[in-house]
């Protein structure tokens, strides 16, 4: 069977660049660790005032097709994923095939458009509808383009502010890939929640607490049906594992879970069980309390072993160093994710050909999925062909009141004009209001 | 290869009915036959006060899962498609496998939960999706649950206002099914348009005229590009072919240019010479407007020949039947055209199993989708099934008042409450509010 998967990758991070540390801490009064140790981000990106999901997936889009010499013909559906939708009815997808088509020739109207929602989960859905789409045998030979694309904005004051982000991840999905191949197992762990909302609202309302419950428990769910059709999953299988991303420190504590699960009845949990015993099985308890406390120590316990601590280091850590400078970008997250793995490898020599990546995704209200992918030959060409350090690096570093003026800009309940704090170059950028009151788009050379 | 489709169908409707004829027009001071002719349309559908998306889609889908004695583990997958989405990041099918599982045992933790947004045409996407799922081999024997769910509403006093509707209609897709097998050949035509938009609003922004021209335009590309991959289409391939059908009076506008389209250098062209000419080809013109007025001059010919009529009468008219009663549902329209025909062909005895269906969905902003779909033997039984008529039948008949009332009830910038009109019996309703702003549904036996 042809492999099918992503054959290439681009991420467009938003102009601005909140410094959590060194602008927020201080303003809030807080400790400059919270943010960096605690939830684990240095900075988040943001939009600039002619910036906004239609502009960051339309230049993530564009540059991908430059990059990879493709014309409008060979693109047989653009799907767009986001939870930062500004029409309840017209897709992003149109608009940013509207976009495209200022610079290329030809145009898209052969191409099916789509737009998907569920929170941060549906970027991972946009990517499977395609990898659908060219296995029932329906592409015509041609390829997908995916857009994760966010603005992760909370409203000022919100727990949430310092996780804030802005940003779009474009994949082309294909037949042959370059990149890696998608496993066609996948598992799901899905349920009615009430953790993250924006009840006909811009900005989001959310439990905390709840949402770090239920992203542990969705997981957790979606890894037992993961092995129920692919078999057990062990620490080793995978040199990667990329998770959704709403700041590195959820990682931690999915990671620390999921480390747990694969090790049961396994000679590694027997090997540490010297150490620090082994996993409290429930049975073993009169009370559900009882045995939460004993896992909680355990968990303890755990985190603190050699084994563990060199896998985290190997396996997830390196999938967040994108993320510790950009924060949350919603649907493109665990996107963002594997391509900060694959570019600790390129840049620590590692061979990746053939290694297996477990990527794991999750959306709020909620849903989490796994599945696997194994990387192509293709991959070093396609990863070094990011940019994504230089655009970190040419960010406008905001000051405080840059930052209360552009989040006025971007709140739509506010009539704000600001002057650019950057200069776009090579981009498309919001060029005002049509006559319906739709937004209108224009490339600056 | 097996055959994958339509399984099953169900369609629920809003529990009120405005009476156009008889209630809108005298309150608007119009002649009736504006709506019963021009629009083609006598009542629409309207939303109860305890009815919205969830309540709709989760009664059809429950009505269906009964019927066909499904469990939730029989369904891998729940999709819905709606353009009036109440939240911007949690979907709708979350909601709907909530109030599922208060009335079945067991739950759908296992199941992908979708939610698709393009205007009208997400429905018809998120059957696709469904497909795709199952010929990609992902589906573990399961079937997919799509719902399409919408309270089609504008604002008061809008062009609109007589076109609106609220209904869902739950498919099931699944291997070997019972209704309809879609074909793996479509056709699209798509462009970035701005006819129909709600930017930041519930109630839509229309470009009337405008939106009229552009249906037209992407249907005639998406049949260029359906017939490039599956052939010629000829008139009589067809035994019936459901439209997108925001009123019925767009539905014969469509209807005549696909007939003008398929018979253009056929043998039907050359018998019809004699009574109206040949069809007028651009090259034989100085300009294109002088080509345009030809054009329009064959076409009002056509339109009065008996072949045409014949054709419309026994392929087009069976479509609109439900339609007419019930406005525009939206993403389920299409679906409701479907069930219109195949429930005349039942009444009146015709045998279906093995004809064809063109299928030619639409969504504004713009694209248009078409397929075909073979009708299966099992076809007879899931339309008999079918209550839709006792539903229409049951509707509590709005007056004036009733209607002011219950249109502000709906209305998300206003707090409104009204005593409902009707009386729920074994459905889900809405049942208030949360502590997050979400909305909460219970089952009233």
């Amino acid at each position: 069977m042809t492999a099918v998967g992503i054959d290439a990758i681009e991420i467009w991070t938003g102009n601005l660049k909140l410094d959590l540390p060194g602008t927020f801490a201080p303003e809030k009064g807080e400790d400059p660790e919270k943010y960096t140790k605690g939830l684990g981000l240095n900075a988040s990106s943001f939009p600039d005032s002619y910036e906004d999901i239609v502009t960051m997936g339309a230049n993530a889009a564009h540059r991908l097709m430059e990059r990879k010499g493709l014309e409008p013909d060979d693109i047989g559906r653009i799907d767009v994923a986001t939870e930062s939708a500004f029409d309840n009815s017209k897709p992003v997808s149109t608009y940013v095939a509207g976009c495209l088509e200022q610079v290329f020739e030809g145009d898209f109207h052969h191409a099916n458009k789509g737009e998907r929602k569920f929170a941060c989960i549906a970027g991972t859905q946009s990517l499977d509808d395609a990898y659908n789409w060219i296995r029932a045998g329906r592409n015509r030979g041609r390829s997908a383009l995916v857009i994760a694309t966010d603005t992760a904005l909370y409203a000022r004051g919100d727990a949430g502010e310092a996780t804030q982000g802005a940003g779009a991840v474009a994949m082309l999905i294909s037949e042959d890939p370059n990149l890696v191949e998608l496993s066609a197992e996948q598992g799901y762990g899905s349920a009615d929640e009430t953790d993250f909302l924006k009840p006909n609202q811009q900005f989001p309302s959310v439990d905390g607490k709840r949402s770090v419950q239920v992203y542990l428990a969705r997981m957790r769910e979606a890894l037992k049906d993961y092995e129920s059709v692919a078999g057990d999953v062990h620490e080793a299988d995978f040199a990667y594992a990329p998770f959704h991303t709403p700041f590195p420190g959820m990682v931690r504590k999915a990671a620390l879970l999921a480390y747990r699960h694969v090790i049961r009845d396994t000679t590694l949990e027997d090997d540490l069980a010297d150490e620090i015993g082994r996993q409290p099985r429930p049975e073993a308890f009169d009370t559900d309390d009882d045995y939460r406390d004993a896992l909680r120590e355990y968990m303890d316990l755990l985190k603190e072993t050699e084994a563990y601590q060199e896998w985290y280091a190997e396996t997830i850590d390196p999938t967040l160093s994108i993320s510790r400078e950009v924060g949350n970008w919603y649907t493109g997250s665990v996107h963002v994710a594997r391509a900060s793995a694959l570019k600790h490898a390129l840049e620590n020599g590692r061979d990746m050909t053939g290694e297996s990546l477990l990527v794991a995704s999750y959306g709020s209200g909620a849903q989490a999925e796994i599945h696997s992918e194994v990387v192509q030959e293709g991959w070093e060409d396609e990863i070094e062909a990011l940019n994504v350090d230089e655009q970190l690096e040419d960010r406008y570093d905001m000051s405080w009141d840059d930052y209360e003026e552009v989040h006025d800009v971007h709140n739509h309940d506010m009539d704000v004009d600001v002057e650019e704090f950057t200069a776009p170059e090579s981009e498309f950028v919001f060029d005002g209001w049509g006559r319906m009151g739709e937004r209108k788009y224009r490339y600056v050379e």
